[in-house]
């Protein structure tokens, strides 16, 4: 960066692998000084990072070496499945010192995820009492509400004021929130009417009228509006920052799109681990019996419609006795479908989830599938019918082979679709378990349309 | 809103089935005017989602009638599937004035889905000669890089100037970007040093010195880094503007928080599809053929790893023929382990993506997933072998079973954290095809141990 790099300070360094050896070393040796001196350029975001990816045992011994530093911040990016641990590892009064540190919607972040009554208490303990009271008011919100995401402190003015009086105003303010980017224009009922960006009250001129350089993106948020729906708006509008108002429509908060986008990357997770039957709730840094207990529930499920396609073999017994290779043959069928009815699903769970799957083309959707599926099948049974009657010398084989290949691709792609919409319409999670829906009809039906088949054509 | 809700301008409404159903309506009525009328207050993304989810001939229509009135934003929020497809329906004079409302970034954007070089002449010669340059020299960086994604308009300020100095170049700025966030503290030489949010300019003194305000979150972009990276970094690091440099450290251009949530986005929608086995070009408003080509070679891939299973099985033609219920068993061995793998696999290509599954901690998450195998498998081993021991009135059959599942579990648990981290290991994208793989090897390993138990135990 040159001779001008020292000028300006606090500049920070990124997290790479030297470094993170670097403070497992410092950590084993219980070198604190060097510990502190790997830790202290680098982000909050980071050293959670770290904290996270370390086992349990040195955990605990990097927060007794680290203790003193801790920064509040650290906390609010740590991942829940490690936080109560980490808060319970922290003297009471460096917890309280970093709690103190918090803006108040990220305790009420921290506080989300921490169930143990003596450290809610240490935590809410620490605040002043305007804070526990801001704190208090938004844990009234519902859980994952735009209320619980936003920040309460906000940057108003009224609709007759010049951008003059707006620079004066936010020069003589005591405490301004850390980021904000509009200032907003409420009505005597603090009801919000428009918001002006930083860069124009900064380019405009001193007698400058607010409400004629406000900005056109403006929309509110409703307190109890779902926050998977806030991140959505944020995502779709392009927006920076946005009022949330309550029932009466006036003004309670503020979210910004740092958290927009944070919501949006745990919708994601959500949507990725329901769809393959996972515990949305489950964490990298959980242990092994964690790990198993979040994923059992649908093994289980998985046991039970699996054997549902063992019911179907069993009635076509006879059928395999007297052609054995029927049984090595009939998993190409009912697996094909498998990868296909996975396809078709997460194209329609990602639709609906980025609302691009609507009943203004759920039919077209639909059809396109089911075509799509005709054409696959076609081309897999052609590939699959004329190898198989080459192998066994027998084209009724072959046949058979194509005919279930077919009925089952257009079996997968329509249940790939149909599954996800119709949980959907029901008010239900499309991707919620989805995944073994889709696969055990896909096996189902490939087990029985070839087994049936063959019964008809081949014995 | 009460009386007060007119006197602000421009508010926007969000768009509903009613409105979506009305739009039909008007176009197929060819009422220009009620179609006007109805889109004007929509935001152009939600235009765009109109365009998307309508049928290509109805699309054509609403083109044609609401042509005059279409704007450029439209464009650059429109899904790449039918990117080509509207350039082309609307006249050329209406594609050129809607180009030039675009800002330079956003027709990079536009020129990266358009290949027909007719069309990619008609929007460069809409824009005037330095426009173009700009969108030239930004096309000149490689694909997915920073450089595509970045604004080229930038503020910055020299290292000693005050904030009044600010104030005052930015009121007598003739041009300045739509959005900004951030002054730029840059060397002579254009190197930037550090960074003051607008909300610190607005609330500082107007002697005070931009360098004594600067952020501690500052930090620059390679114009070559990936737009994966740079998600990544907005997200972790909470950033919402980030300077992008060449080579030698020179400012060359700004990106902003939207345009990596919208990255955040994309690459989310890659890895869901990626990992389903669907190529990742794919949209929704594809027709049934480009649906069928972009699914058809991972189904292939799988006929013939599916083809693998069927020889295993046809080398135990013999133990199935001498106790056909085993193939109307083997199934659930096989199908149970394919949902373990897909958790285990979800689970790691997900932690990859957001780093969180790295050198420091591969072991230990590979051991817990080893552990959390075992105990899941040991659950439905339980399950399954006393109910097979009860419906066959056989504890051998139970046994066999329950043998089976527990190597398969373990086999699938450690397929789906090995696989992902193997591809990313040899720099490939974990996501790509790992379901096919894992999938493939819970099949043949659940037949092969359930199977290669049964001749043992039961023949």
């Amino acid at each position: 960066m040159g001779e001008d790099s020292a000028i300006i300070e606090g500049t920070e360094v990124a997290l790479d692998e030297a470094r993170l050896e670097a403070v497992l070393e410092a950590v084993e040796a219980r070198d604190g000084a060097r510990l502190t001196a790997l830790l202290e350029p680098l982000h909050p975001a980071d050293i959670a990072d770290i904290l996270e990816q370390i086992g349990p045992s040195e955990r605990l011994d990097l927060l007794q070496l680290y203790g003193r530093e801790f920064d509040g911040e650290i906390l609010s990016e740590i991942d829940e499945g490690i936080r109560e641990e980490v808060v319970e590892a922290l003297p009471p009064e460096i917890l309280a010192e970093a709690v103190r540190e918090l803006e108040s919607d990220d305790v009420v972040d921290l506080l989300e995820d921490i169930e143990e009554p003596q450290q809610r208490g240490l935590i809410l303990g620490a605040l002043d009492q305007s804070e526990r009271a801001a704190v208090e008011q938004a844990m009234s919100y519902p859980e994952h509400s735009a209320g619980r995401l936003m920040q309460r402190e906000v940057v108003v003015a009224p609709l007759d004021w010049t951008v003059g009086q707006t620079i004066d105003f936010l020069r003589g303010a005591d405490h301004l929130p850390d980021q904000f980017y509009h200032v907003i224009l409420v009505d005597p009922r603090m009801k919000p009417q428009g918001y002006v960006t930083l860069g124009r009250v900064l380019s405009s001129a001193r007698d400058a009228k607010l409400k004629d350089i406000t900005e056109e993106s403006f929309r509110t948020i409703q307190a109890t509006d779902e926050e998977a729906d806030v991140a959505y708006m944020f995502n779709q509008y392009h927006l920076i920052s946005c009022p949330v108002v309550d029932k009466g429509g006036r003004l309670v908060g503020v979210i910004t799109i740092d958290d927009a986008m944070n919501v949006l990357d745990e919708e994601h997770e959500e949507d990725m681990l329901r769809l393959a039957g996972v515990g949305d709730e489950s964490s990298l840094s959980d242990g092994p019996l964690e790990t198993a207990k979040s994923r059992l529930p649908w093994l289980v499920v998985n046991l039970a419609t699996a054997s549902l396609s063992a019911l179907v073999i069993s009635a076509f017994e006879g059928t395999i006795a007297s052609l054995v290779a029927l049984a090595a043959l009939m998993p190409i069928v009912a697996s094909t479908g498998g990868i296909a009815g996975t396809q078709s699903l997460a194209v329609s769970v990602r639709a609906l989830a980025t609302r691009d799957l609507t009943r203004a083309n759920a039919k077209r959707v639909i059809l396109r599938e089911l075509v799509a599926g005709v054409l696959n099948g076609l081309g897999l049974a052609l590939i699959l019918g004329v190898a198989g009657s080459l192998i066994f010398g027998d084209i009724k084989i072959g046949l058979v082979l194509a005919a279930a290949m077919v009925v089952n691709q257009i079996v997968a792609a329509l249940g790939g679709v149909l599954v996800p919409l119709t949980l959907d319409r029901l008010g239900l999670d499309p991707a919620l378990a989805s995944g073994t829906f889709v696969t055990t009809l896909t096996d189902v039906m490939g087990f029985f349309a070839f087994l049936g088949l063959a019964t008809l054509v081949l014995i």
